[in-house]
């Protein structure tokens, strides 16, 4: 597998744009992604009671089996709590992107991402749509605009490519996402949009997606808020040529790899630059009974704000992630657990069978001072390992949030 | 029932007091409360996996069935993953106090708040709790020392008592509580503590705070992070020379009503005082399916941090609050709920059966510059109502918890 330049537009076939058509005031606000091949198209969408118009659109399309076209997503608006008239308003957002490019409505994928509760501007859609549509194309820079006007509060776009080959067939996966607040994926999350022209068959494309989101997007988490709009779409067109992959076996475990490449750079790219954050923190726990007390364990670490304050602080506080993982609901021998601090300036071990070690402040301050650190848990208790990413918490948190609505 | 000044020395017999024994630098930091008469005794605990070694201690003689005397609580150390050491260190505690005061060491209730994983500086405490007891006596005073004395990041004492008549009896209920940051108690709270001179049997004692927390410590959020050490003890001496309450009825409910209100009072403080907060937040929300449900979709609406600094920002967000409504866990239908704000100010709809409303922003900005604002939730799906509360979330919690150890 190799890692290259590019993002959705990277596997053949693709071609995508961004552009600005009013419903932010000056930034790009509209990105698509077409595929003139139709595409095999699996899903994965938030399981927040509340959800947006546009997933119940996507979730109708995906039990349909049909194959897609293309994908419409706006910015500044997320077209949730906004009731039948976002309904409509999502599949004419479909429609007005259908007729541009020639396609079936129920070919159009649609996201949203942006403030609750407003009506959509359908006026700035109808009108703004076609004229974004035009300028697709193919092109890194074709990438580059839709994964900029997918942004919200993120500080930098979020693209990544893969390339592999099944015997002498070389396939690409490339993939962009958006998110930096309201995060804390259940199942699904943010928007995701990844483009391979693998040939695979639509139950075998459902499976890696669902497989590999289990391990990244769903393994993160910026401010325990689960959103309305999070999706994840995956589009393959096929044109790569390898005989369908219909069955597990080589060529799945090979796409699969890279599918798992791309989904967890996009995800941990999404932790990395969570809203006000300055450092990244990866959790990687083993020992745990089982997958799922490992992630509720390590998620509820990354989640406790008085945690993240004090990696902002650069506070070697670990009675902080103990207490976290005490209250996360998981039940646990508190005398078996180790937990130590890892970063590229060293490690140092804070706690052993449950009972503080007697550290070197000035290497834990060291080791705290880098932007990406690890926190290593211990549970001693089953053959379980699961890894997290989330980040800190700092001011800038409260100045985005106290502030975005208006 | 009547609100008079006092805390835990209002009620007949009972004497406290708080100084300085060096755990802290500068602060106050050892409160001891004493009735020579013995007392029932009931209590409530954090539900943290992982326990301070004071809640193990008070919970097995609770369990023991025995009377006490007297409660030790020092601040500056939490005595929590601290193993069997801690364990001895708060059994060592217990001692002093009670050769201090010439009672049985089972008969000594101790707690303890401050940092985890620090051994306790057992130097200090043996040299500290006999000079400290030593000035215990029953004035306002003597109760306002000891509610200072178990401060951590609380900027305000935390003190209330009610006087209530059973006939021709009139009896006292006294109680002090602290606690600023991780707060989100679950089946017990923080540290608490509550006197009375009712005369009461331990088995309805035990059912009055059972029930008294339920709507009232257990109901506020300051920031997720349910403590190791969270205890609230109830001491009951007879005092007041009614008949025993061992059963329910009038008696018992005129107790509970007085109890209810100190519990209450203790823990609406706490939630206005959390760390760094400006504005006290209250859910009130009816008709949900069960009190658990609306347990958890109100306390899911004032953990989220996005809903805390919206309110810290003044912005009516209300998407927020429904957002975190949807990713509670509770399943409800999006098309039933109305939600507003309410303060002093004023009261603004913003979402009608699921249905975003046209309000004045004017309006809703006055009433979000209050400092005590009311969120109304109606789910429309049963006869539940709850209410709890929490707090804003500001700059100032990010800079006390990016540097709390140091």
């Amino acid at each position: 597998m190799k890692i290259i330049e590019g993002s959705v537009t990277a596997a053949k076939g693709f071609q995508a744009t961004g552009g600005h058509i009013g419903i932010k005031a000056d930034k790009n606000d509209l990105a698509v992604v077409y595929s003139e091949t139709p595409c095999t198209y699996a899903g994965a969408f938030t399981q927040n009671v509340v959800k947006a118009a546009p997933v119940h659109w996507d979730k109708a399309i995906l039990e349909s089996g049909r194959k897609v076209h293309a994908v419409v997503v706006n910015s500044g608006n997320a077209n949730a709590a906004t009731g039948l008239q976002g309904e409509k308003d999502a599949a004419d957002t479909a429609l007005v992107l259908a007729q541009a490019l020639g396609v079936d409505q129920k070919e159009v994928l649609v996201c949203s991402t942006g403030v609750i509760g407003v009506p959509m501007p359908m006026e700035l859609i109808k009108k703004g749509v076609p004229e974004v549509a035009k300028t697709l194309g193919s092109s890194l820079e074709h990438g580059n605009l839709a994964a900029q006007a997918i942004m919200t509060t993120d500080t930098v776009q979020k693209t990544i490519a893969v390339e592999e080959t099944i015997g002498e067939i070389t396939f690409t996966v490339g993939g962009m996402s958006k998110g930096a607040g309201m995060i804390h994926p259940n199942m699904a999350t943010l928007l995701g949009f990844v483009t391979t022209d693998i040939n695979i068959s639509k139950e075998m494309l459902q499976k890696a997606l669902s497989k590999a989101i289990n391990t990244s997007f769903n393994m993160i988490t910026v401010d325990g808020d689960t959103s309305t709009n999070d999706s994840v779409l995956v589009l393959a067109n096929g044109l790569a040529g390898n005989p369908i992959i219909d069955s597990e076996g080589e060529a799945f475990d090979k796409f699969y790899a890279a599918l798992y490449e791309v989904c967890k750079y996009l995800a941990v790219s999404i932790a990395k630059d969570g809203e006000g954050a300055t450092k990244l923190l990866e959790v990687r726990l083993s020992g745990a009974k089982s997958f799922e007390d490992g992630k509720t364990l390590a998620k509820s670490i990354l989640t406790s704000s008085l945690v993240k304050t004090a990696f902002f602080g650069e506070d070697a506080n670990w009675g902080r992630i103990f207490c976290a993982m005490g209250y996360s609901g998981v039940n646990f021998d508190p005398n078996k657990v180790n937990i130590a601090i890892e970063s590229s300036a060293g490690k140092e071990a804070m706690l052993s069978a449950g009972l503080p070690l007697a550290f070197s402040e000035e290497k834990a301050k060291k080791i705290l001072e880098e932007k990406e650190i690890t926190i290593l848990v211990k549970m001693g208790e089953g053959d379980a390992q699961v890894t997290a990413w989330g980040c800190d918490f700092s001011y800038d948190y409260v100045r985005i949030n106290g502030d975005y609505r208006s």
